[in-house]
């Protein structure tokens, strides 16, 4: 042990610790774990993305030694492109799969001479300035999914990833139990821990278990199948390829992600598919309908993805129709519920049968539940527990299992993203804040839209607007009636009537007001149009007011 | 048997049928069940609520004989007062607890004096026009709820209202088994029936299994306990003030829709209070943290809500703090999740500790489960069967359990609201369509807003305004650079050189066009506003341009 500190920060704003990126700093060198991006959530309006706010490493960039990523889902390697810009010539480490997801996001971002991509094994050992990396393999939602184990003088340190423990996975390749033990017999100075379902009792049932399911579902439907699930559920596919081949059915991948995913992985060898068993969708939708299945995207409501198309009539080839069976082969995420209760309505409407997680398990999580997350405890003997990958009453959840489990209430530290942790001489204390939060990306602005117009647009979504345009004549008085352009606040077409005798009330106050200066007069338009809304329709829109 | 014609009608849009309204019609006889409000969707923007559109019976308004009321919750009640305008003179019937309610809205609404509200027994059977109506009672999360059974020449038709089966319900009061047997033994024509938890295994729990959960809270919790639930949950108030009894704490009733309704209930006997338990609210704030508890609304993450007030900073006298136990007594509506998450995080981040159904027993269901919902199948043995109250997923759902019952499938209608079924000579058939749907309201108005209006707004929430306002010299040519407001789109503030690059390019362009009408202009100008902005930042915010 050196006197020198180790410093974890999970980087990002009030959303889930440390999910899409932490960072590691010994001394002047400094080590990234991820590089994701978060979900809008439903009241950032018309943001397209959101990434965690790296800014501070942004000016240490020739610090930054290497980022490590664990695996190839959206909230760990959606932020690869701007960090690929924003630290240039730093490697990163990825496994086969995760590289393949990664390289084909800086294809189509164009940046793919720009990074070095290095491919590690999923129990790859390698030096990365100071930090000695080990990844371990752990079961999760795709494959090569890894945690990392990072060895520094100042002690060794375990980050679980994403997790679950299935004790038969699809692709038959379980969680690294003889590193974790070892790492335990090394001791261990602190271990991060998934916590997305510390909430959640027991286990979290196998992927094989999904099988019996799909296999009854593919027994009793009399015409086609759609399974929906998320594009980079590999194992899932191959699932579905299993039961078609057993049903005798031929299979056809709809859309572009999941169609890409698949290619892929096949070619990588993460998918075993029989020789034309995959068909081309044109070709499926002519079969007859008992000797086809489809997989698609949209099991999260999105409109535009493949099973959103389908629900509202607007896909350009598939059609629902009834002796069609659908399978949700998913969760809604909390704030989509509402969307993918509309699909599966609108489904049903078209007369076609729907099959979710409600009635058969279709589906099941990819996360550690709350026995799991203990035996990661148990097997790891962490003398420090951190709780991550959550938000705040996740963490609060997990905590409590850690105490359960034996851990000190004082050696369990529950942070939000920005707070450091600092470790050093085998002691942990909470270090200094770094600046941090979300940077906000939509259309090709990153970062430019703020909580203030993120605040215009809620005002607007709520009541819309009204502007009123007033003319002056030569001698500077507002004369006759102003105009008003107005949208989603009432309908124009249908409310002249209303709108002439706004204008007109307004109109009449200006005109009383005489001579005044154009930012008076604009002051007073906007305040005379603001009180006579709000007593003909007790609404506020947004106003604002052009004196010409 | 004569060969007239029962017609039932579920009234409303694309949401849960039947729930906020149905009626029934014999020959020149309507009998409406039930005048309440949806709540708006997530993307109904600006909405306030949701009227089932009843137009087709207003144009019928000499007709209808009689509104019964199941029960004082908003979906049921909501509407009370636009119907007792479209509908003057109809009578009311409403058993008292629910009477109370309704009258209180009418009240505020200053409409007391035009509405007739009989108050009828939870058992009570009454001639409305040609319909028999017996009232039973079944339990639910508030006291006093009932469902409705109608005797016409053309049969028996049975409606369950809002149910579930409690046999330890906290005021006593069961569901009315010996009825439902009755009914059974007249014969049943029809049975609708509360498909809410038609896709939940099981049976909903009992009212009283609560208790231990919260016995277990206020024995462990340090400090002041906050529990929040439905301001009408008048049992889950009830339970609270037992275990302020058995644990020595006073009471205190926060925010004015609760505090109304306790006061309500407490004086009609559905609350009973040992004297001196409920204290003011100031008075609680003062007293040892130990020695009181408080009660409050918001468990659905309404920021407006005393809840999400504390957990914002925003309340004027409670602040949450260290030691502090919330309990949320209450279930997440779909769609609400993400903000009660919010609240529950922001609790935990001011240091208090926050207990929910993750953890422990605090809240169960007011709608029967899958048995419950088989149970009363049994017990009514209809001979056609309707499900209501549910999306149409629940609906199969509920469906699927009647067929395992032993209903005939050709027995069974899962219909949309606004689809009639025709019940004469003992005979069900789909009837005709009667034209149906939402009415939204927002601010003082009613029906003005629509699917236009929500559009508007749906942009302008994605991507905010633009409006160009460019003036036209005596030539009728337009001169100069054109002035852009905006709202939403960017930050003005921030933003002024993209503003002036983009407003000289539109300038330019309209420059260029000569002497052209208004009409053209503008077209042209909104035109260019929206290439320049599409170009410099990817993003479409609704554009609209003024030549003056």
């Amino acid at each position: 042990m050196t006197s020198q500190t180790l410093t974890w920060t999970p980087i990002g704003g009030l959303g889930e610790v440390g999910k899409n990126m932490m960072a590691l700093t010994y001394g002047n060198n400094i080590l990234i774990i991820d590089a994701g991006i978060m979900f809008p959530e439903s009241d950032m309006h018309g943001i397209d993305s959101v990434l965690p706010d790296y800014g501070f490493l942004r000016d240490r960039r020739d610090q930054v030694r290497g980022i490590v990523i664990t695996h190839g889902h959206e909230d760990h390697i959606g932020a690869v492109e701007f960090v690929v810009k924003d630290f240039p010539g730093v490697p990163l480490y990825a496994t086969p799969l995760t590289k393949g997801l990664i390289e084909a996001k800086l294809r189509e971002a164009k940046l793919m001479d720009r990074a070095t991509v290095n491919s590690v094994g999923v129990d790859a050992t390698f030096q990365v300035g100071p930090f000695k990396v080990e990844l371990f393999r752990m079961c999760h939602s795709i494959p090569d999914n890894v945690g990392v184990a990072v060895t520094t003088p100042a002690g060794l340190v375990v980050h679980s990833g994403d997790f679950k423990f299935d004790h038969s996975p699809v692709d038959g390749e379980t969680s690294d139990f003889a590193k974790l033990a070892e790492f335990s017999a090394r001791g261990v100075l602190a271990l991060f821990s998934d916590s997305t379902n510390a909430e959640v009792p027991g286990i979290t049932p196998s992927e094989r278990e999904i099988e019996p399911a799909l296999e009854h579902v593919f027994r009793d439907a009399p015409g086609r199948i759609f399974v929906a699930t998320f594009a980079s559920l590999i194992s899932r596919v191959q699932q579905v390829v299993n039961v078609c081949e057993i049903y005798g059915r031929k299979l056809a991948v709809a859309g572009a992600s999941m169609s890409e995913n698949v290619r892929l992985a096949q070619k990588m060898g993460y998918l075993t598919v029989p020789d034309g068993l995959i068909v081309k969708l044109d070709d499926a939708l002519k079969m007859p309908p008992q000797d086809v299945a489809f997989m698609a995207t949209g099991t999260q409501g999105e409109p535009s993805a493949v099973l959103g198309r389908i629900a509202t009539g607007k896909h350009p080839s598939i059609t629902a129709q009834p002796g069609d069976t659908f399978v949700l082969s998913a969760h809604p995420i909390p704030g989509n519920d509402e969307y993918v209760h509309r699909i599966i309505n609108r489904l049903f409407q078209k007369g076609a049968n729907v099959v979710t997680t409600a009635h058969s398990k279709v589906h099941v999580s990819g996360h550690a539940c709350q026995e799991e997350q203990k035996l990661l405890l148990s097997l790891v003997k962490p003398k420090y527990f951190i709780p991550v990958h959550g938000e705040l009453r996740m963490l609060h959840a997990h905590k409590r299992l850690a105490l359960e489990v034996g851990i000190a209430p004082e050696n369990v530290f529950v942070v939000e993203n920005g707070t450091t942790i600092d470790f050093s001489n085998g002691e942990a204390q909470l270090g200094e804040r770094v600046p941090g939060g979300y940077v906000y990306v939509d259309g090709n602005s990153v970062g430019e839209i703020g909580p203030q117009v993120i605040a215009e647009r809620a005002s607007l979504a709520r009541d819309g607007y009204v502007i009123l345009v007033a003319r002056r004549n030569e001698q500077g008085l507002v004369s006759g009636k102003p105009e008003l352009l107005t949208r989603g606040w009432v309908f124009a077409n249908d409310s002249r009537e209303l709108i002439d005798r706004i204008a007109t009330t307004i109109g009449e106050g200006l005109n009383g007001m005489g001579a005044a200066s154009t930012q008076k007069l604009r002051e007073r338009a906007v305040e005379l149009t603001q009180r006579a809304i709000s007593q003909e329709t007790r609404r506020r829109p947004v106003v604002d007011a052009v004196i010409v």
